[in-house]
């Protein structure tokens, strides 16, 4: 396992240097020194070649999405994110490709000022592990389990942009080269809310992080929460790009099915709304109010405006 | 992906229930509780299908080995396991075989006191990664750099068992019926040194767990502590099963260069090797002196008694 132990070396300096390692890559664990009255929050996503990417994918988006899905699903529960270990099974060692990879790991590692501090390099079919840590102050978490009836619901940024960009990816959408080049940026490079997810502990009363779209993911609040909601489908924030590039149900379609937005979806109740915009305005991320928690548990309503909105949700559907 | 999600409930509740579990499996991330004034310590292993394992493992035992392993690694550094994450990859779901690795792996969470709290399920070739993370008084840890020249080398239990119990496996080799059963159960059900790894925070200089063989791991401490280091050959803790089912030579070729023992490897500097015994044999794991550290820098010397051995070792070869 040689070759598997050099490629160890290309990772080793990932990310900016934190004083709180005290052991990083290379003993049989790594050695984090946490802050006092903080909990650990750790979360893992597995991203599988034919699965989850296409064999050609730019190494470098890879590394960089491997580390924007765990760290946005640590920014949805409100902590900071501070240390990555990567678990990496190929079938052969190319260097390029790896070097690539890499690259695209440590930069986003940095901008989410985060250290790589271990994991597994193995022979296999290709797949990657990420394990992302975090730490929130003490009881101070954010989970899939607070929204209240009446609560209002958010979300960040826009939705569909990232299906779309698939579509784009694929062949099957065409757009203008502008809305192209935005389109595939969302779905290729797309960006954790961390610092708006810390902001959110003083308001939110659930939250998580859109990765298989609002129809697939809101479910998971309202399940935990033991509530119901609506959604008002001419509230939802499409960018300028998806409007102008398909038609009002597909965008519709892209936005309430879409996955791998990486956008927060948060509950706030009426009490907190009014330090919304004090709060969250100083991130420089749009959030909109899209519907409302209601008390028939378990049931999600569409409507446009006052209308019931017909949609059938199909589970966004990772290739092939 | 829904069949992907209700595998999730095989293993929601794998393990003893931990209070310091404030949010587990089922949200965007796991938060746990750290004690104040301890140091986290964090392990990655992946095995996978046709490198790691062979296809036809009994499932049951798999679920073991990988905790044991992860476990082990923690063990290792001093560490109290407390939480594991799974990442699962599966070709198709297997409900039968799922049972068996998720009954496996709750038994041997359970034996080391241990939680799942979370993790990701995914389709492709089979592959497990299992995170364990643990818990360690502030700047207690103990790393593989710490040997100093002149400490004295020991091992834990007896080396060699697991890579003959392989062989046994295989059809390589043939012994009696209670050996078999003895060397089986080492390569199938290996233990994670847990306790007596705590109890070396004390006395040990340094530490690693034993998953190569002494000739592939030692190496690691040499390299990490800028030391090296002699083997005398013939103080090789064996079991009466190694010893009995192959001459001399294979037998030391076991012991020297098989993998998977899970045994701990430890350096005692002279001052504290007076208190070894007190300190270790509530242990109830037999532990031996094999060697020195020496201050020939990276180099590994064997010995048999006061002649030098002459051996090749190779790296042990994960099949096929």
């Amino acid at each position: 396992m040689g070759e598997f132990e050099l490629i160890a070396s290309f990772f080793a300096d990932s990310g900016i240097a934190r004083q709180d390692v005290i052991v990083g890559v290379g003993d049989d664990g790594a050695v984090l020194q946490m802050r006092d009255g903080y909990d650990l929050v750790v979360t893992t996503d597995t991203m599988v070649c034919g699965t989850h990417f296409f064999p050609d994918v730019d190494p470098r988006a890879l590394g960089h999405k491997l580390v924007t899905v765990n760290v946005s699903d640590l920014a949805a529960m409100g902590a900071e994110p501070a240390w990555l270990s990567l678990a990496l099974t190929l079938p052969s060692v190319d260097e390029a490709w790896l070097r690539q990879f890499a690259a695209g790991l440590a930069e986003t590692a940095d901008y989410y000022n985060c250290r790589l501090v271990g994991g597994d390099t193995t022979r296999g079919p290709l797949s990657l592990t990420m394990i992302a840590k975090g730490q929130v102050p003490r009881g101070r978490a954010i989970t899939r389990a607070g929204a209240k009836v009446g609560d209002y619901i958010y979300v960040t940024g826009t939705l569909g942009d990232a299906a779309l960009g698939l579509k784009v990816c694929q062949g099957q959408a065409q757009t203008s080269k502008k809305h192209q080049a935005h389109l595939l940026q969302r779905f290729h490079f797309p960006s954790a809310r961390v610092a708006l997810g810390q902001a959110l502990r003083n308001v939110a009363s659930s939250a998580m992080d859109l990765s298989d779209g609002l129809c697939g993911d809101l479910p998971h609040i309202l399940r935990r929460s033991a509530v119901g909601a609506y959604i008002d489908v001419h509230k939802l924030p499409l960018s300028q790009a998806l409007k102008d590039s398909c038609d009002q149900p597909v965008a519709f379609k892209m936005a309430l099915s879409g996955g791998e937005d990486y956008e927060l979806l948060f509950t706030v109740p009426e009490s907190k709304r009014g330090s919304l915009d004090v709060l969250l305005s100083p991130y420089g991320v749009p959030f909109t109010c899209i519907g409302r928690i209601t008390g028939a548990t378990g049931k999600l309503e569409l409507k446009a405006g006052e209308q019931p909105f017909d949609y059938q949700h199909q589970g966004f559907l990772h290739f092939p």
